[in-house]
């Protein structure tokens, strides 16, 4: 979960009101989670979450990396930076790009048997910003950042039928935890689930976008 | 909405408390909708929602078909019965099949805007009771009659990966309203999402149930 992060060395200029150690990184992700609600990802500035917090802007750079990867980690709670992510899912061979997608999310999500995939899902439902937030990560950070590399038509269409099956799993998973699929490991859930999301990312799916 | 519904004909024999019109059927709808809650599916017994509802357990069977058509219209807000539905379905030819059932979900999810949807979510996701509900109806009800019709092996994972394409697909039509899938128009989405449905249904899908 902190293996991506930066360690606690201080940037060259220390501007910020607290020191920049684990205060200032906690208080950040405590003011951008009710920034980002409040506000939608869209109206939410690093500014602002800075100004809540008590610290200075540029401690969101330093330890996150930018706006998207605050978000990420507040907000989706996620253990990655979404353009590292991306950047590695399309390292590998296109064949097996959504198996490399499924497993990904899977074992993110598995770690705290779903606990995080429930809380985010209770939260786009009741929050019509969070729901903006999580359509802002899956659809434009996500898959059309995927499907843009692989050059296709319908990328809009492709990125929403990806995310559709990809957050059905979860839900199905975590939230109904139907059976077998709540509690099938990894491989067999992968195995099932893949086939369907290679179609979405590569081969014909609708005669015309709607 | 009511289009199966018996007319307000009284039964032969009256015992109910209060007319046997559309009072007994408000009144049950309303107990049932907090008893089902309350207790979940199983737990629920007929006899505790028509006390609740201050009518004769009878009426249950007058107006709903029994327990399950009662909890398809009262928590479910379905505008059918599950089995007079998966009998409609696989009365067709089996190479459509999955897209008549992707089309019937659209159909009725889509007349209003997805409201009822997003409800159903929303109770799911703050309600256990509400969840196995909903476990109840998608995984046994539904598909597990149909998959049991096609005689084929894995069915309790072909009814959980079905379940998760189709409130994946929910989910991002009209929870988070991702476009194009939002507003795209039913033939588009039939076209995109059936052969996922169909493939989990008569297609060889995993190594092993995990």
């Amino acid at each position: 979960m902190t293996s991506t992060e930066p360690q606690a060395t201080p940037p060259a200029r220390r501007r910020g009101r607290r020191p920049a150690g684990e205060d200032t990184r906690s208080a950040l992700l405590a003011a951008a989670g009710e920034v980002f609600v409040e506000q939608g990802y869209d109206g939410a500035t690093v500014r602002a979450i800075a100004t809540r917090a008590g610290v200075d802007a540029a401690m969101v750079n330093h330890w996150f990396g930018g706006k998207e990867g605050l978000f990420a980690k507040a907000v989706l709670q996620l253990p990655f930076d979404p353009q590292q992510t991306v950047a590695a899912l399309l390292a590998g061979d296109r064949a097996d790009l959504a198996e490399r997608i499924v497993r990904t999310f899977l074992t993110i999500w598995d770690t705290n048997e779903g606990g995080r995939f429930t809380a985010l899902v209770r939260s786009m439902t009741s929050h019509d910003a969070a729901a903006q937030a999580l359509r802002n990560f899956f659809q434009h950070m996500i898959f059309e950042r995927i499907i843009g590399q692989l050059g296709i038509d319908q990328s809009d269409l492709r990125a929403s039928l990806c995310a559709s099956q990809l957050l059905g799993l979860g839900l199905v998973r975590y939230v109904l935890r139907f059976e077998p699929l709540a509690s099938s490991d990894v491989d067999t859930v992968v195995a099932a689930i893949a086939p369907t999301l290679q179609r979405y990312l590569t081969e014909p799916i609708a005669p015309a976008a709607g």
